[in-house]
């Protein structure tokens, strides 16, 4: 049963940004030059658990009643969210189960059971991980807490918004962020009202991209390519977040593998962030020159959890 | 001839500091957990140049005459007072010339050269390089903008800690802080007078800790080891850093290349940080134990100025 509070809104943007304010600093707006045109980068890969997912989770277990605490939470997600929805459920004293992929990077799942979390693995291409979620909850009960259609996690993302125009001074002209399953860009395109909202999607998982084309849900075939993209491969995007994002989201733009390490490389660099795959998409799309910038643009990095192997070999080019 | 204001005190430290937050947004100050302990880093690897000798740099080249603008400016520099120089220079339209050993990273060369900067080349061990740089101002004239051992230098990184009492909205306890001739020691030291200041130098290289214990200038020996903190060797310190670092710092304390890189790969995975070996020292201590921390504890992040191919080694713990 859909009631009202089901509706992610600006209202409860709002509230989630003066509850995370609450518990977490702003991360920094900083400034950065990117083809010629000074712009901003808002660095969600300095937060606690390196990725602006925490804002979702805190909103959305700090929304659930005594009840709902007692019984626990269920989520689901390739590495980010579960760390936000387990740092979330060890402050709140919730237990929390999390269905994982077995090939997650390996620094994700250590640092989600590091959080006190039970994770649940799954194989990625074989297994459907809403069905073994929704398995776990038959068995044991507990609330899901859905990595990006789920209302009080659209609002809790956006929250990132509210601090950029803080920071900014002003609403920004463009966000550019990457996206997933869109919980990122619906609740930035619902913070910042007047801002375009840009969601860069790796090329052959842009779900969100094609679905906003389509009008409708378009899931990814089986035969996807692989992108190193690991925390931007949902299957589908959500009717909650289409909603959101039809009529207020710029189409839908695609980067490639290329294109992310030259954006990680770019930020190693000259904005000494690390970034991972998922969390440089939007700043490769910039830098590929695919999207006008002026100087009131801020570009999403919106996380930083890359195995250090990985990470080294993109950083020394091999 | 020695004036008052060649002597740094707290007034220029404000005053730096008002005029850096005129260009320079606050560089976050970020929570980290440290052996159990929950306390703050001072990520100064984020400033524009990647270092925080942005600001040494912007009050010492503010605070010359149109005469001495004209006649442009010399640094000597490992790299990040070269970039910091280069940067302001560039702002103020100051002509500069910097004095730089040919063994620096090749990031910190060629990031000094795309600033405009002249750069000349000295071989560490072979040739002194304050000789070349006198020899530089007697031909071409020029205001000498030492690293450290300069008043107005002193000051300008003293705003560090000036941002700090304000982000964490009280002085520190103590501030923990990689230390190469003493300038930005000696700036934390004026900026914060009822906090600690400890001083952390790589092994074989603490000429201000042997100073400071000596009550005299202590120079390196021709055959010192080597570091991997080529940002941290300077042959010896200056008297007036010795003279505002005698009766403030507490005694110097050493870190090995190894407790560097532990930190180093610490900040990749923890916070998310690129952090060049010489901008880890302080954080390398105390993830080795060897300062007392508490909640109101700031570690300083120096610097992230480091070749990609010596950080992929680093990270990937080869």
């Amino acid at each position: 049963m859909v009631n009202e509070t089901d509706i992610p809104n600006r209202g409860g943007v709002l509230e989630a940004a003066r509850k995370i304010a609450e518990i977490l600093p702003p991360t920094p707006l900083l400034p950065v030059e990117i083809v010629g045109v000074q712009c901003w980068v808002k660095a969600e890969c300095l937060q606690p658990i390196g990725a602006f997912k925490i804002r979702g989770a805190w909103h959305a277990l700090t929304s659930l009643n005594e009840e709902q605490r007692r019984r626990g939470v269920v989520a689901v997600s390739s590495g980010n969210h579960a760390q936000g929805v387990a740092w979330a459920a060890r402050r709140l004293g919730i237990v929390a189960t999390i269905v994982m992929p077995r090939d997650a990077p390996q620094v994700k799942l250590e640092a989600t059971r590091a959080l006190g979390a039970e994770v649940v693995l799954y194989d990625r291409p074989g297994e459907d991980r809403d069905e073994i979620a929704a398995q776990l909850i038959t068995e044991r009960g507990g609330t899901l807490v859905h990595a990006f259609g789920d209302a009080r996690v659209i609002e809790g993302q956006g929250s990132a918004g509210i601090e950029i125009a803080v920071q900014l001074g002003r609403a920004p002209s463009r966000i550019i962020t990457p996206c997933g399953g869109g919980g990122l860009a619906a609740g930035l395109a619902l913070a910042c009202p007047n801002s375009a909202i840009f969601p860069v999607e790796p090329e052959g998982w842009d779900m969100v991209g094609q679905s906003m084309a389509a009008g409708e849900i378009v899931r990814a075939p089986p035969d996807a390519p692989a992108t190193i993209c690991d925390a931007l491969q949902p299957v589908a995007t959500k009717p909650i977040n289409l909603s959101v994002l039809q009529g207020r989201s710029e189409p839908g733009v695609t980067v490639n593998d290329d294109e992310v390490r030259t954006a990680q490389r770019f930020a190693f660099s000259r904005s000494h962030l690390v970034v991972e795959p998922g969390g440089a998409a939007a700043l490769a799309a910039t830098l590929a020159g695919k999207i006008p910038l002026d100087a009131d643009t801020v570009i999403m990095l919106t996380g930083g959890n890359v195995d250090p192997v990985a990470y080294a070999r993109i950083i020394s080019g091999e």
